[in-house]
């Protein structure tokens, strides 16, 4: 009988994953059809519940009856695959919903994926399904695999994969042939695999908890073409990735829409930086190639994980050392320097003429023996928290005698060794034990020290702290709401926008409205000097482009001739706007300007940017983003990954900055646009940063609403 | 007997390329030494030369006389390979010297690379050499291959590659064995291979043109740790390059020590933006890795060029189709668009279902047939400049009847395609097929865009303007070696460096030295308002670092209080400091501000860089780097590559600056540093770069002599 690993998981999805009966709707006696080959798959799989044949011709198949309708199937049967003609699909939908099945995977094509008929077939299948309370998988889709089970309900042709621990989640079905394929080929197992189709029901997901919980399944790979619900996906990988790693390889970076966006922060907010942030929230590591992210999975599946960046290299020859210092360098890590002890102790094994610096270089007449023992010194060394061991095909021993060797003391230790197995046919034997005994084994020294990084970042991962989300703060919520809540859509006047702001604890300039140079003359001498001039207009947004700033005003009779001055260039430049007059404010001490905002991204929700601010923020892209509310290490993060965030400790003449008030407001922006999904976008050019303890100063910020209800999430 | 393949080459080269008579000195009857793998490899080769074996025991070995000497060898013999102990060699060598050879390949160890007394060792066999004018090549090397002629001088363990049409030319010895079993596997052959070793004598720059000159090597490949002159390599492999691409893996990336250098060209111009500039002027293509490095190699052999960077894919699935265009774009390619001839052309073959976009998705149930009309179709197409083909293992046909009708519409074809040939048991017979061909077929659709790339860029290359180097100036050279005469080593004054600039057509603002602050009295009156006011010392570099900078001095008053701010500034920022006096000069008109700057590279000699200038340059990094004297060419693609650069055509508010200006100035200036080699620093920052039509002007500028003399390049 099959085994159930799913305990705590959604109940409607057991089937899926721990069938007790299938029933192949569309089994076919011709070798040619697919209906065989998934019939041919389930039997030689050794599925060891009950499989049954429905096809309405009636007749055997493999020694089974085959049953003319579904209806006539006896139990146990929990789970049907179809393989129809997707005309066909609903009627037995129905009959499997009558026969009281609550799953099916729904294999066949001609749905969504072919247009609008096939878009309308899909949503009469969905609604047949949530009428009956049955889960559907696909259509158009590969179905299920799991090696362990074991269970084989797709039509690929054979041989399926190895059994293994890496378990591979797809939208694309093509793909999981092709990755069954080379994985085969590769030496390295599957444990479960899911072709998710065209996802009328269940999604990438909905399947990520149930795949986690297979105890044989280590690491997960996704192949994604998007994510259904960016936060729901965000929430259920966060909690998954915590157990075990999850890689994603998420294709579709060129092919996004542009939004309708009038901000810095909108414009630079692609789909892509939306994913980078969603991904690094919730612990999912992004491959940009598929070579990548199972040379990855190999690694987090089978290695202990580093207590850091300082790696070891232990090479029979200088070249290849060389090669994977430099890949350890560009992937992050660094190569450690070796206590007096850790040098005696190689000295010891080694020829005079070997180099006991890291690269270990052994010389081309390194024995079995002398890679073990220096293997084994390197992995004891305290500085070491990993090592990166170069095999080439060695002039005087087999690899294969070296593998065998190193084997035992790799397996012994609590640090992870990846190989640079290097060549091709005088490395199989040694590859057949590397991958015998799940030591992960790469043909060149840059993709092992690709792998090393990725479970430097993994243990990085699971050390980090998660918990210090930007404090909810009811108070300046309300506030906010009172405020925005008479606002129609569009930009919002200047005046709500700086007291947005300052609920928020974001601190904004004096400003002061002036309607007339008169008004500007006595406003400016309240004021003091210098001052600051603005247009005051909701419909011009970048204000600096079209002159309509002026700076270091040092008298009224100045403030009144700017007034004009800067009505007049707004009347010239853009004639329809409406003009409210001229925003005044004091001038502030010189400090370091950054830029600061928040956008509603479809998929993810609210999103918050920082960066280098000014005109050129496009131009520069230096800029750093993350998923709102973000927590504390997050905000670090954006300041730590950009020049701007750098910057502020200090740089040359450049005095340090006070950085701890922009992160504070970075987590307040961030709190402010999870607050307010209407707030579409909102952003601050620049942030006026002031000396160490001084705080910092909103110069100017504009905020847009969007259409939606102003109704609280 | 040997064919010569060599004509127009360095006539002491060809016995290493083409030898009539060979003597392996140190061959061994014992099959586990090193002598007796170089015989067998030698005799198992066919080489049609005659091969001739030496060891002091004398014998005979595989039917042949052991000579005791050299001495006694018979002619014909014009190269010796050295199979013996070190200590051995000088003797040998001079023996070789007496019998008449000129060319040796010394594989032994043992010399430079175990330390100091080897160094001697070594020193002693090149002054033999140079004594009886000959050649070697190592030591400690694996030696030479040649697949066609054929040869094989090296003792590495048997199968040596496939015959093919990439060359390999590596410092390391163990890659050369890693490369041809890795190779052999992978299906694809080498023409010829060297290793070079220790380079005593010959090195990588030597080897080029020989290796290049084999009519069947189609591609260089080079594993190089340096270069042993960077002149002289760019100078050859400009050469070759023009006629064979050269693809370049350069490790020792973070090897590279510090060099003592003030100015921000300096800090940033590390060893790798000087082999990028390098590599760039040259036309060699630089991998990131040994697996990118071959991957482009078989495109490069095999493929047509491209005439533009407009791609089709054509697939019988979306998943790996997506991927496909992700990877084209991630390359600097892009997916065209059909013409309404191309669409009408492909619906005719595809079921309705299919897409006609790009990628063309033929589905699943695509046939060979299919797949070849629908490729012939793509390529005939005028908007499309190349094909990547996807080829997951098909569901209803073998990958092996795809490949054998693609392969003859593939070789009719002018235009490049790769195949994206997915999976890994599935699709030997295809990849048989595609090998036989001369088809290039990679396991990723990411690996087989990155090559499609590098067509693009080879051919861009190819139509690349080569001719216009910077003009030489002779006025601006006696200009400045008059000026440069009688200065010490170290900062220049500020008065010669900005002569030096004017000699060489770099303007420069009119500025004059006050030494009390009565002189800024009177010399502010004279020059007139607003003014800039600036520290005079030797001493100090970064002026604006220690508030030395004094901007919109407005009055005679002022310029003399400013005068004493900024000697007062220098006193306590740097107490030791020569102080002048401070320099005046009238304000400029607004502007973009840029930094341009040269440094001497101790590898590649004068180096130019452009960029963002500022305080910030070194946080920023927008810089980019070119050889000196630059090409017009070279001058262009760094404005283009910087967003320094890019901005000068007007961003938003930023109104266009004059570009022609700056790009003048680059040339000359790149003039100026590859006239003076001891100038070994200069930098302008900032250039202020005026609007359009008005020019530059360098508004700061730094330079330093080194030690080196004067004298004339």
């Amino acid at each position: 009988m099959a085994i159930s690993n799913n305990a705590g998981i959604d109940p409607s999805l057991t089937p899926f994953f721990a069938p007790q009966g299938i029933a192949v709707i569309g089994a076919s006696r011709h070798p040619d059809k697919l209906g065989y080959g998934l019939a041919r798959n389930l039997i030689q799989s050794n599925f060891q519940g009950v499989i049954h044949f429905v096809n309405p011709r009636g007749g055997s198949l493999m020694g089974r009856p085959m049953y003319t309708s579904i209806v006539e199937v006896p139990d146990p049967v929990d789970l049907a695959v179809l393989l129809v003609p997707a005309q066909a699909v609903p009627r037995i939908l129905i009959d499997c919903g009558e026969r009281g099945l609550r799953a099916a995977i729904i294999a066949s094509g001609g749905f969504r994926e072919t247009g609008a008929e096939g878009a309308a077939l899909e949503d009469e299948c969905l609604e047949i399904a949530s009428r009956y309370q049955m889960r559907l998988l696909g259509p158009n889709c590969i179905g299920v695999l799991d090696t362990h089970l074991p269970l084989d309900a797709t039509f690929l042709p054979p041989p399926g994969p190895l059994p293994g621990d890496v378990a591979f989640i797809s939208h694309s079905g093509a793909i999981c042939a092709a990755v069954i394929d080379w994985a085969r080929g590769q030496g390295f197992g599957l444990s479960r695999l899911v072709s998710l189709g065209n996802q009328a029901d269940v999604n990438e997901t909905d399947v990520l908890a149930p795949v986690a919980a297979d105890p044989f399944t280590r690491v997960l790979t996704l192949y994604l073409e998007g994510v259904s619900n960016g936060r729901r996906f965000v929430a259920e990988a966060s909690q998954v990735a915590l157990k075990k790693p999850i890689i994603a390889l998420k294709v579709g970076r060129f092919s996004s829409g542009r939004r309708a966006v009038a901000s810095h922060t909108g414009a630079l907010a692609g789909q892509e930086n939306a994913f980078n942030a969603a991904f690094r929230r919730a612990g999912v590591i992004r491959a940009d190639t598929s070579e990548e992210m199972f040379d990855w999975a190999r690694a987090l599946a089978w290695c202990p994980l580093p207590a850091g960046r300082a790696m070891a290299v232990l090479t029979n020859a200088g070249g290849p050392g060389v090669t994977a210092a430099d890949a350890l360098e560009v992937n992050g890590l660094h190569l450690c320097d070796f206590s007096p002890e850790t040098r005696t102790a190689l000295q010891a094994l080694l020829p005079p003429a070997a180099s006991l610096n890291n690269p270990v270089d052994m010389l081309a007449s390194a024995t079995p023996e002398q890679y073990a023992a220096c293997l084994q010194v390197l992995l004891q060394a305290p500085e070491v928290h990993g090592v990166l061991v170069i095999l080439p095909p060695p002039p005087m021993h087999t690899a294969g005698a070296v593998a065998k060797k190193l084997i035992p003391v790799i397996h012994e230790s609590a640090k992870p060794v990846v190989i640079a197995l290097m060549g091709e046919r005088l490395i199989q034997e040694a590859v057949e034990h590397f991958r015998a005994a799940r030591v992960p084994e790469y043909r060149f020294p840059e993709r092992a020290a690709s792998a090393l990084a990725i479970l430097a970042e993994r243990a990085e991962f699971l050390r980090r702290e998660r918990q210090h989300l930007a404090p909810a703060n009811p108070a300046a919520q309300a506030a906010g709401a009172a405020l925005l809540r008479d606002q129609p859509s569009g930009w919002l006047p200047a005046e709500a926008t700086l007291k947005l702001l300052e609920a928020y604890s974001i601190p904004t300039p004096r400003t002061i409205l002036a309607a007339t140079p008169q008004q500007a003359f006595s406003q400016a001498e309240q004021l003091g000097f210098p001052l600051a001039m603005k247009i005051a207009s909701p419909d011009i947004q970048h204000k600096s482009d079209i002159g309509g700033v002026l700076l270091d005003i040092n008298s009224p009779e100045a403030a009144a001739r700017a007034f004009t001055e800067l009505m007049e260039r707004a009347r010239v430049s853009q004639p329809g706007a409406r003009l409210l007059g001229v925003h005044l404010q004091p001038m502030l001490p010189a400090g370091q300007d950054v830029i600061l905002g928040a956008v509603q991204d479809a998929q993810f929700g609210p999103l918050v940017m920082f960066g280098s601010g000014g005109i050129e923020v496009e131009g520069l892209k230096d800029v750093a983003f993350g998923l709102a509310p973000l927590t504390v290490e997050e905000a670090q993060h954006m300041l730590a990954s950009t020049w701007a965030g750098r910057k502020l400790g200090g740089y040359r003449s450049l005095p340090p900055a006070d950085g701890e008030a922009v992160l504070q407001a970075l987590l307040h922006l961030s709190r402010l646009a999870s607050d307010f999904p209407a707030l579409h976008e909102i952003e601050i050019n620049p942030l006026r940063v002031l000396g160490k303890g001084q705080g910092v100063v909103a110069l100017d910020v504009r905020a847009r609403l969007s259409k939606v209800s102003l109704s609280q999430p």
